[in-house]
């Protein structure tokens, strides 16, 4: 074992500037919602190189969007296709998914970016770019983990299924036609931007469209009206409330170091049409977080509690009921024990790599492991290079460095999980 | 005069179906800016088949373009026509200017209609559309007086100049186009939406956009960034802070029925692009009124000072500044002596159609009568049928019987104004 450890340590080190060039490529393939095919023809282009078993569909049909744990917006996935390709392994080994997502979020500001946020720019070590670090940095560690054991001609007893799915960012579809499709497995590592921690539970999220009405009128007779941003600002307090009132519970130690374990983002608000009109609709759109032990309906209901109580308290609102749907996405929570072997193991190959031991810690956000846990019943930890502070910002970046360690922390893993028929 | 008048009233209370029919016509022509040249059609029509002189043309030029008072975002005129009318007088009488404009503000919620808000639809003696009362109706009770004039044989000493104008609720660059063209005049009415009363003061008003700035962040890990949609709250309400002060200055007696007499309206809010992201910019657009003494000048200045206030104590705006611009619409503050002859001669009018006193108050709202007065130098007074409530409103309606007597009562206004010649 100690041999091919020392083989693949030395072949990762040598091949550094190929993987980046690879996440370079990655980087500068645009692929936001919908624009998934380009970088994924880079990674299928790898794959096909690496002679891995290749399965490349275009999700949909009725069994996935029937499904209970479906949760998706979006219309038509043609174009785009999900990909899993498997190393077979010589037989009697345990099995493990690497699960990564080719979706990135849109750029945001594009003036607060230093840099083209699709260059793939690098400097001192970094490189810049949207999707950096959320997360094609992690898909190009598990890909080199990958290239390293078929280059040092390492023959693993256990099968390695590598997954690049689409919709990760809107709520796993993707993830959950592979798991539909029947690619289960005795581990997995979803190498999501976690700092190099490791996350044995996931948090669990979901999105929530919050309308609010008010009454339209000229903006010079305005109190004639009622508007609906003003009412907005209510509703956002109250949420705000109600984000402190849930954190507060949490308590597992897991989240000791998590300022905002269970987070309810307000992630956009659209209002008004007219400077000089008094709005009569506004749309909130947001994110809230859902604790590992809890599940996605508890959550909701606190949410549906907390509206009810603002629609009594207010007048307006007695009349003009705040409405909520939850939409789009929905990330089931992960609630990995903290010393099942997959993290004990993945511990071990951490010290051996980075000398030190591993921070375990809670996912702040959810992942993809909510549904190859809960739905495909495999055991899932997450750990992953990328800078989770610049997960969905301007200059994402990835400190190279980190997913060079990454890959050789998971490379070590798949060893030792899988093991090696010598 | 007497068997003028007598005449005159005759003629409007046997042509009423004919004065609804004609702001039917109108209101089922949406004119929402870019598309007035459906409903300015009829109106030229209408005109031309009264014999008046037309001027009919497309508003635009260095001219205008470059004139302070021009305040406009559009891009292009083409297609959609200022029109001015003129009925000669026999000579020595006082001309008059009757204003009205034919753009509507857009329909807002449409599932708030009862009635397709382009029906023109009647019921007990209203009709029900976008623009009925906010100014069509308006437009109608002037070309009932002059046609009952014309059709009386009623031969007036002054000039009637009728103007039907695009971009008023755009900030009245068809009214400084017929301005520029020379279109002035010894008095003015404009029939805007007043609920019957008279306004001899108006109040100015402009248009701002706010932009604030936080920083984007994975929605999960939140703490991360500064979300501008929670900045803005505090923005709105130094907004809100600010109306309140600026509105406890007013002693002007002719506001003391006013709740607010210069509003600050919040109209608009578009922040974030994802539920699951911190949003790192919003944008507020609004309106903020301007009182009858004050220079536009002075309240920006205002608005300028409260927000670097605000950038003072916050310590993320002192490192993120809130910007705010001025564009797109400005109505300049009309201030006219109550007791100026055209003030007095339309209240007796007034008086002699509804049998008592009018309401006599400042304006809640700018109209076009700020640039007449101040660029025209032409004294601008403002009355009209519509019910000001419903301005920019769904389900907007006039009552019709209150159009018929604002027809009368500016019928008579320009016999005495302009004087008859028997």
């Amino acid at each position: 074992m100690k041999n091919h450890e020392i083989r693949i340590r030395k072949w990762l080190k040598e091949n550094r500037i190929k993987g980046a060039r690879l996440l370079q490529r990655l980087v500068q393939e645009n692929s936001t919602r919908g624009n998934e095919s380009s970088a994924q023809a880079v990674i299928i282009e790898k794959c096909r190189q690496l002679g891995m078993k290749l399965d490349i569909w275009e999700i949909g049909g009725d069994g996935l969007r029937n499904h209970p744990a479906f949760c998706c917006d979006r219309k038509d996935f043609e174009g785009n296709p999900n990909l899993v390709a498997v190393l077979k392994g010589t037989g009697g080994g345990k099995s493990m998914i690497l699960n990564g997502h080719i979706d990135v979020v849109p750029v945001g500001d594009r003036n607060r970016w230093e840099h083209d946020p699709f260059s793939g720019h690098i400097e001192s070590g970094r490189l810049y770019g949207r999707g950096a670090t959320d997360m094609k940095g992690g898909t190009v560690a598990l890909l080199m983990a990958i290239e390293s054991i078929i280059e040092t001609g390492t023959k693993l007893k256990g099968d390695i299924i590598f997954q690049s799915v689409i919709e990760e960012e809107s709520g796993g579809a993707g993830t959950l036609a592979a798991v539909l499709k029947g690619y289960r497995a005795d581990g997995a590592i979803i190498p999501e931007p976690t700092n190099m921690k490791i996350f044995p539970k996931q948090q669990g999220s979901m999105w929530f469209r919050i309308t609010v009405k008010g009454k339209a009128a000229h903006g010079g007779t305005r109190y004639e009206g009622v508007n609906a941003i003003e009412k907005s600002v209510k509703v956002i307090q109250r949420l705000q409330q109600l984000e402190k009132d849930r954190n507060a519970k949490i308590t597992d130690s897991l989240y000791e170091n998590i300022p905002i374990p269970i987070p309810i983002n307000i992630g956009k608000i659209t209002s008004g049409e007219w400077p000089s009109s008094v709005p009569d609709t506004a749309v909130i759109e947001g994110r809230m977080g859902v604790a590992p032990q809890e599940t996605i309906q508890e959550a909701q209901h606190q949410m549906h509690a907390c509206l009810e109580e603002l629609n009594e308290q207010d007048e307006w609102f007695k009349q003009h009921p705040i409405k909520i749907e939850w939409f789009g996405a929905m990330w089931l929570p992960g609630n990995l024990e903290s010393d099942h072997p997959l993290i004990e193991e993945l511990s071990r190959s951490f010290k051996s790599v980075k000398g030190d031991e591993p921070i375990i810690e809670a996912s702040p956000w959810g992942t993809d492991g909510g549904i190859l846990s809960n739905i495909g019943g495999t055991p899932v930890v997450v750990f992953g290079p990328g800078i989770t502070e610049l997960a969905h910002d301007a200059n994402e970046h990835i400190i190279l460095e980190e997913m060079f360690a990454a890959s050789e922390i998971i490379a070590l893993t798949l060893l030792k999980w899988c093991g090696v028929n010598d």
